[in-house]
Formats: C-alpha cells, structure tokens, sequence
C-alpha cells in the first residue's frame, strides 16, 4: 500500500524483502533477500534516495548499515523504544502521558514483588518481540503466577494492571521533515484473540477530553522522537481519560480506512513525510468502518456486490492468523457505513 | 492507473506496450513490444484471463487475434465505431441521441454540397485517427473550403456545423458482464488548444433535462454495444439540451477525478467491469476540480503545499503536448474544492 501510494507521487520504489510473494513485489522493483544480507542492503540503500519499513522487526543493526549511507525514516530510535515495552512506558511517563500501571520483571522474584504492588488479574509481558497478543500471559490468580515468567522464556518483562477500559482506541498521526504534525481523528478497534478485527472511524461516543488527550500524547510522542513519517499509538478508553498501551514507528493497520475515509490515506502521508513533502490533509471523509481479513480469504464476487466495499487484498500465501486483506465500508455517517457490516461478517475468513 | 486499480482487487496485471518507459510497466509485469508483434500478442493472451486497452489506437487485428484465445472487453465494435466518426455519429442517431447536423465527406465535391446545406463555420474532420484536436480544420469562410479536404490528406471525413454550446461536458458509466449499468455525475470540461484542461464534477449550472438526457444517451450506447468496461461520452450543453459530439471506449481522462471524487473511481469500475464482478457505487464525494499537467511537470513541492491537492504523475518521459499527469482537488462543495484552483494554475507547466 505504500507502493502503490508512492507512485502517483512520481517515486520509483525498490523493496528489500525475504520472499517474492512479498506483496510489494508485484508493484515495485524487488530485492529478494533477508533482512540481514548485508549486500542486498547495500545494494538497496545504492539505488534510493530514503529508506522506511513498514514492519518494526527488521534487525536494527541493518537499519544501521542503512544510516551510513541514506537517510532512513522513521528514526531507529522509534524502533529501538518500540520494540521494548519498558523503554515505551518509560517514554509515556516521561512525556506525561497516561498508563496501565506497570512494573519491571527481570526474574522470578521481581514477578512475586510485582504482583503483591500491583495484584492481579495482571498481564505479564515480555518486553520484546510482542505482537498480536504474542508473548504474553495473563495471570488471573496466585495460581497463575509460579511458572508464568519461566513460560514466557525467562527474559525480561513487565507487569501490567489489567485495565478494565471502555473501549480500544488509535490515534495515527504524521510529522514531516520540517518538523509539521498532522493528526487523523481518533479510531475504535476491536480486536479478536489479539488481532484487529474492525476499525471504526470516527470513534463513537469518545468524551472530548479523552480525543485531547490522545492527539497531545502522539503530538509530544512525535516532538520527542524526531519523528519523520507516520506512527500509531494504541489507547484504552477509561471514563474520559486514555491510557496510551503502545507505540506502532509505521503505518498501521488501524489506519487503512484512510484510503477511502481521509483526505490523504496514512501511505500517502507516510511518503509524503520521508520525502520531505508537505504532509496532505487529514480530514476524515464521512465515516469508515474497517474488518480485516485473516486466515483465508471471503468469497471477493460477493464482497464487491456490497456497493460501497471496497476490496484491499495484499496477495500474500495464506495461512491462520495472517491478514490476507481489507475490506472498507465508507458512507456519508456511521449509519451508512455501518449498514452492511452484517453481511461482511457472515462472509469474512477468519481462520484463527 | 488500472493496474494500481487491479492489484488491490487481487488481480495479477500483465501489460503489452511498445516502450519500457510506459507508465504501467513499473506496477506490472511487462511485454516490451509493439501492438502488431504476433509472439507478443500471443504471449499475454496466454498468461492472462482477460484482456482490456487504455488507449483505442490499438490495431484492430491484433484485438480480432487475442479474441481467439481470451475475452477481450470492452468489444472490438467499440472500437471500430469510436474511431470512426462517421460510424459514430450514425450509432447516436439510431439510438435518438441528438448530435451537432453534419455530412459525409468523401471527397472535394461532397464538401462543396455538405457546405451548401450546414453553412459555416464548420469543421471538417477526418473520419480515422483523430483525437485531442488532430485530424481537423475550422472551415470558417468560403476561402477556407478550396484546399481542405486535401489538406487532411484526401481521406474520408465529415462535416460538422459549429455549435454554440454553452459548455462542454461528458459522462462516463460502466456495464458488467451481467449487464448492468452504472454512470457517474455529468462533469464539465475545459479544453486548451484541444487538449483537456479542467474537469470539475458535478458541473455547473446543467438544467435537468439535460442531465437525464446524458445519462439515457449513456445507458443507450452501453446496452447497444453489448458493452463491458467503462466508457465516456463527449457533449455539448446548449441550452438544455445536450449534443453527443463522440465516445470513448475507455476509462477518460474527464474521469480521472473519480479516484478521490466517487464513491468507486472508474479504473476500478473498469476492472470489476472485465473481471466479471458487481460494480461499485458512483456515487460523488464532494465535489473536485481536476487539471491536466501538460508538457513539463510543475514543482510538485509547491502543489503537495495545497491540502487538499491530489497528485498523480504517470511518470512518462516528458515532450509538448503529453499529459504527464493530473492534479484533483477535493471539496465539502465546488467552492471549497476550487478555492485552490488559481494557485494550482500559477504552478502548472503546460507547453504545447
């Protein structure tokens, strides 16, 4: 999707990837060859003026090697925090911004001192390579403590309050080579055993102090950063406050209604931002609701007979639990948009 | 832009074009070669379902030898009657679609008699082969008469009478394979030295009866040609009523504001069209003002600056006269849409 925005805009893109059934190849000049093969990176970085990602778990090494000789954007800096539970908490807190209460975990006993502060029910979580609801554990009772840190692989972690929220919130916001910020509305998410499931837009019923608060923590997330391109952070929806879960350094997923339903989709933005563009406007268009498609494809003949769906299929092989594609309802409100999400859901693929 | 259309649909886009430097090469998997090289043409008809144009100066031949293996859509007729004027005239008044008065001319002796009965001004063009303003000459006094059917080269023509419109408009609608039929809102055009400038959609100031004949001279050709794909057909607005003056059987550039200002653009419609799936929704958002890049491109820097400017460069090698790409402004309404129409006129690079 960000090949396809970048197009239109006059770029010519080449994308490093290990497969060639990555989706980008089929629209954009392709290297094929892990993410740690320092001559594809090399040869990537001699034929482009900017490098991005659009997945936060390439080796931060290789971003490095990249930096030598082109800019990349975002920082790796966005990554680094990102990729690590405790440094993003740690961010949240220092900019002001509103948390779960949270604990460091670095051995067994920290769990037990963790746990008697903070009681339980308690998500503990690996402070890195979580995704998707990946890599971690939720303790309901003292029974669920013992082997909980031991399960998760012995490395470090942090224990959270399980938060009783409201609802799931996102904001994504840009911010561009002159240091300019675009902020889109706030969305709701739902997710389905870890993985987004719909996204609407705008959200329903978000008190308006609880919005403020959620375009100033990305706006103070993108200062602080030096952020170049668009990020995504991921809320929870208490009373009238938010409480800000984690940082996305990309385009995200609970972005993608922004093709139909903003003014300039976050791909387009995303470009704009790393090419040192002026950023496009955020307006939401109407109203949007997003379901995403996992694990097996719907039948797409009867999806398109729904007049205002529109198809995003990513042609990746399938298989459980991958996103495979969107679908995106638009209409001039909720209502419109929302009217045949009934018949998307009986037809969507989820294999989980 | 077909191919960026086809892709999210889940389509694998395979393109036949003379040139490496064609736009659509760098979104597909390309065949470098001309329209009439046989083992070209028989190399896409075997890798592809179906087979479309963007450009109706394709040989006929080499449509009539992808037939025999594929479905070519939309048909060949379409075809052969678009670049026929005579033919085309001939289609809209059988089907009661009213057309500027004119005559057929096959030589110098038919051109004096065809002046005798339509008066001047007229145009006289040549049957084939014209487009953009080519192939035609104002004949405005009798002096103007003696050499012009040799100047276009003593091939068949006709003559038109000059009409006095009050605008120039054009319609675009799509027919699937089931037949069905759907048409986007009339927009208006504005050429230069016989290139399209601006589009604006809706148009302006159409009296109703106008509108319905646009819409019932569309949905006539479509269902007459047994058409599949989209297709736009040029009008004159004089008074209310409106004059057929020629189709294309084609996605249009006076269609090109439909990526940002319909519900589904028409390289999509297009696409759902020849793949045999439901259309979708033409339904217009905004409204959006759209200008041609003729010639040389603009610092796109500066365009990127206006919020609400969308830009597509087809990322051709640049000559007079080409169009290189378009720029769409979206609006809530026609005046927010054209707010920043001067300063995109202040920037754009025609040369023709």
């Amino acid at each position: 999707m960000l090949a396809l925005a970048a197009h239109p805009l006059g770029h010519q893109v080449v994308v490093l990837g290990p497969s060639a059934d990555d989706p980008a190849m089929a629209v954009a000049k392709g290297i094929v060859a892990p993410f740690d093969d320092e001559a594809a990176i090399d040869a990537l970085s001699d034929q482009v003026d900017v490098v991005t990602y659009e997945f936060e778990n390439v080796p931060t090494a290789a971003i490095a090697r990249i930096e030598q000789r082109v800019p990349v954007r975002p920082p790796r800096i966005a990554i680094e925090i990102g990729a690590d539970r405790l440094a993003e908490k740690t961010l949240f807190r220092t900019l002001g911004i509103e948390t779960a209460p949270y604990r460091a975990v670095d051995d067994a006993n920290d769990l037990e001192v963790a746990v008697s502060v903070l009681g339980l029910p308690a998500l503990l979580k690996t402070r890195k390579l979580g995704y998707d609801g990946k890599g971690q554990r939720l303790l309901r009772t003292d029974a669920d403590v013992g082997g909980a840190f031991a399960s998760l692989g012995s490395v470090p972690c942090i224990l959270e309050s399980v938060v009783r929220f409201d609802r799931e919130l996102s904001i994504i916001g840009a911010r561009g080579l002159d240091g300019s910020v675009v902020t889109y509305d706030v969305v709701e998410n739902q997710h389905e055993s870890g993985i987004l499931h719909i996204t609407r837009c705008p959200a329903r019923g978000v008190p308006a102090p609880a919005l403020a608060a959620a375009h100033s923590a990305i706006e103070g997330i993108l200062a602080r950063l030096d952020y170049v391109g668009v990020l995504a952070v991921e809320l929870f929806l208490v009373g009238d406050r938010v409480l800000a879960n984690e940082i996305a350094p990309r385009v995200h997923n609970s972005g993608h209604h922004t093709i139909e339903g903003a003014e300039t989709s976050q791909f387009e933005n995303h470009i704009r931002a790393i090419t040192g563009a002026a950023l496009g406007s955020t307006r939401t268009i109407g109203a949007t609701v997003m379901v995403n498609l996992v694990g097996r494809l719907p039948d797409l003949t009867k999806i398109l007979a729904i007049p205002n769906a529109h198809v995003h299929v990513y042609g990746k092989p399938p298989y459980a639990a991958r996103k495979l594609g969107h679908i995106t309802l638009r209409g001039r409100d909720e209502a419109e948009a929302a009217q045949h999400l009934p018949a998307v859901l009986a037809l969507e693929g989820w294999t989980l």
